[in-house]
């Protein structure tokens, strides 16, 4: 089964505390590194959890507040000090490009690599990348300004060829792409061979959702349904559910019911408020709606 | 005696490392903060070494290379959150308005505070800043783009009254601020009590500079002679001479000249290159030429 995993950079909010950095995680799909938002230190994380720098393929950005972007002029200096050229796509919304132009406009004489902002559209669903093996979406949250959440998921692999029938049916080698892709083989003499007896199907596609910063939002469950993990801001316990419909955040708990209604396999809650030094009353608050439910960290990382 | 140390935020150059973090260092002068300069992560250094942020009276930047101002965004901000009012000097190159302009585009209808830019001039040396107990002085630095030093210098305190004498001669209370000015006593049958019978000297003024980053560059020697503590960057080994002079930085030897040739009390040394883990042969090559010379690190405190 190809890697896929996800490791938390930084699962604090807008205040930075020496407990958590702002939002920035890194999606490792298959060896090639997504990462999603960049808060202030971000390549200071992934220096310190050893994280490959050079397999870093694209950057998600779910909206433009600074906890979200700051880390982005360091991250991209150390790329071309680094000597990157292969071109870096960074989705994320149009304003993005502002800072993106200053930053060139500092250095950009030495930037060896091009920098291409993919314009998100924060008010419906698309798919923003797609290649053989997989497929990103993104879909509106509902955030004080324009803010996506972001489904990765693989495309269904091919079947595996169960190796002693191949030998027994004397298959030639040239036959074995399309029996993957699922067809049946025809024997010389006309005897057609089913698929499924010659094949096991791929393991099922799998599926990550990142939701965050979004006030309790059910309208985005049609698009995380049945995730293997969500990961779900819970910016605040119980006791501040005012603050947090105030600033367009979750709660614990809020984040549990959505995890719930989408039927996902496991939910990871972050984006945590500066006040509390202890998260187990968030954790338990969510853990009474959705009993999987884990806290993000710095430098944990969750398998799928 | 008032409060003069610095404390080293972040001692290394472009590439952070998981050893040091770009530059940046907090003066503290009679319990206020100045920072010199502002790499990124300076506000989560700052929040580790609890620093005081809420007394943060002025920021300084050198120069406009990124590992020197990446850490303006997110410390700004933070500032806004935890509802700064007072005006906010910072004192850079005129261009620093750009970066500036942009994050109050982006956030500025929520700051607070209002954010003052103190253009400096690169090419001679100025007074930028001077209350009535001190003064921060710029000169230029040789580097790739234009950039400055700093110099911070107490003036000279007023005289300590010898309680005693004062007592002796039945001076009145309302005469002891031009004592201790440095003025004299009349009695009033007119005799004359000599201000150095009634007072001592107030301790010698100290001076703190601040030299990075920087080619080796004898020029500035006049601005930083007989300082108490000079910061000079030694991003090199005496091995990379040609890449430092390549690079408009200084080996740790050239440091030492620097502050050899300037008669300074003690050398600090920083802005260390990512190629060392060890730092040893720097302070070797530094020490031979002048033994006052310590090695910056992240959180050291050095007490003027």
């Amino acid at each position: 089964m190809n890697r896929f995993d996800i490791t938390i950079l930084g699962c604090g909010s807008a205040l930075p505390t020496t407990l958590h950095n702002p939002s920035s995680q890194l999606v490792n799909m298959n060896e090639k590194l997504f990462m999603i938002d960049c808060g202030e230190g971000t390549q200071l994380q992934m220096r310190k959890f050893k994280s490959r720098i050079g397999k870093l393929h694209s950057i998600f950005i779910s909206h433009l507040h600074g906890d979200h972007i700051f880390g982005l002029p360091g991250l991209l200096s150390t790329l071309s000090l680094l000597g990157r050229t292969g071109d870096l796509t960074i989705y994320g919304h149009q304003d993005l490009q502002k800072f993106i132009d200053l930053l060139i406009n500092y250095f950009g004489q030495h930037f060896p690599f091009r920098i291409n902002l993919h314009p998100l559209d924060p008010y419906n669903h698309q798919v923003i990348m797609e290649n053989k093996s997989m497929r990103v979406h993104s879909f509106p949250l509902n955030h004080r300004i324009a803010t996506c959440g972001f489904l990765f998921e693989e495309k269904e692999g091919q079947r595996h060829i169960i190796r002693e029938r191949i030998d027994f049916y004397q298959i030639p080698l040239h036959n074995l792409s399309s029996i993957k892709a699922g067809e049946d083989f025809v024997t010389a003499d006309g005897t057609v061979i089913a698929n499924r007896s010659l094949t096991y199907p791929a393991a099922p596609p799998r599926k990550y959702a990142y939701c965050s910063d979004t006030a309790y939002f059910p309208e985005i469950i049609p698009y995380i349904e049945n995730a293997d993990v969500l990961y779900h801001e819970a910016t605040f316990a119980e006791t501040e559910l005012a603050r947090a419909k105030q600033t367009f955040h979750s709660t614990a708990r809020e984040a549990a019911e959505i995890a719930r209604a989408a039927n996902v396999k496991k939910l990871v809650i972050g984006h945590f408020s500066s006040r509390y030094n202890e998260l187990d009353q968030l954790l338990k608050e969510a853990m009474v709606v959705f009993p999987d439910t884990e806290l993000a960290n710095e430098g944990k990382v969750i398998e799928l």
